[in-house]
């Protein structure tokens, strides 16, 4: 059996501006780093020490990545860095505030980017081209990770973690759309050697 | 560790007429039969017997599946087919000549089609689409397969196969499009239980 422990970034300083952020490299805010914190906390209650852990190239993950790593690791471990678990590339609506992107293009326009699958934003990705980026980093890197039984930390973004979510718990591609994933709540999957997953838990802060 | 057999169709009437053919569903020609009959054959020869079975639901996969199925196996398997593995949709292609597609859109940018990663054909899916809609599968149900120790035979198509060879042989993006895949040579994988290929073979019916 492995543990797979994946984690949306803490608040960054675009979330709290209600911002398409994307490939934006924005920081944490002070409530994103505490919350990176409450996270790693909560891991460490729970006795998990990861073996391996792996984050995208943007700061706000790279920073949760290493805030959890320092609450749950007496023995120190370098997270491997990849450019496939960047957020969704937003293109034209990257940096723009999410109720001026409703004034500039309209409310429909901007859900649809937001949800459909198939259709990108003006210049950025589609939720599919972002699986497309992912999926073959999750083949290649993590998987065999966790098929070696190792305990694996994965800190990612909103829709990577969806495309993510999408083949660890084979949703439908309707399903995966639904999700919303909150900032630092850290899900645990329990998987067997098949990559059945045999337990799921998300750690809530409001129940600490 | 665990088999897993790739194999692009036989011959289908498409190809014999040089066409884009994609979704259209096009039959085995008898050069098709004999050849899928011929890779059946030389599985067998090596001892191959297949717990499990997949295809694309296009007429020369499943075609091609159970010509080799019926030469390798005592025990019937009923392959499990899907949409996921059918070859790249063509869009505005399909059904077209190759030569009259240069024709019509001259040669360069039917290259740009045909071996881009990104650009789709007009109407139709590029290979990062392609591989979107392959990977979930492959993740879902064909490496949890291999990870139970079966035996696995998957009967795909051109493309299809360049986004499964991407993954499982960890190729970059350039190497996985100048890949050539010739019709019902079957590629043999041999593979650890953390998914390394520790044994890589081709079948070329030249050397029968």
């Amino acid at each position: 059996m492995s543990t797979l422990v994946v984690v949306r970034h803490g608040q960054s300083s675009g979330n709290e501006r209600n911002e398409f952020t994307g490939w934006r490299d924005e920081p944490l805010t002070r409530l994103g780093l505490e919350e990176s914190r409450l996270a790693g906390m909560m891991l460490g209650d729970r006795g998990l020490r990861f073996d391996k852990a792996f984050s995208s190239n943007l700061s706000r993950a790279v920073e949760t990545c290493r805030i959890i790593l320092s609450e749950t690791n007496d023995t120190p471990v370098t997270p491997m860095r990849s450019d496939a678990l960047n957020e969704r590339d937003y293109g034209e609506l990257t940096g723009l505030n999410k109720d001026d992107a409703r004034e500039k293009w309209g409310p429909d326009l901007v859900r649809l980017w937001r949800r459909s699958y198939l259709v990108p934003p003006p210049g950025g990705e589609s939720i599919r081209d972002t699986s497309a980026r992912v999926l073959p980093f999750i083949i290649c890197e993590v998987l065999p990770a966790l098929l070696r039984g190792k305990s694996v930390l994965l800190v990612s973004h909103g829709n990577t973690m969806r495309t993510i979510c999408h083949v660890i718990e084979k949703l439908s591609i309707e399903q995966m759309l639904a999700l919303e994933i909150p900032t630092a709540m850290p899900t645990i999957y329990r998987l067997t050697h098949d990559l059945s997953v045999i337990e799921k838990a998300i750690l809530s802060r409001e129940e600490r």
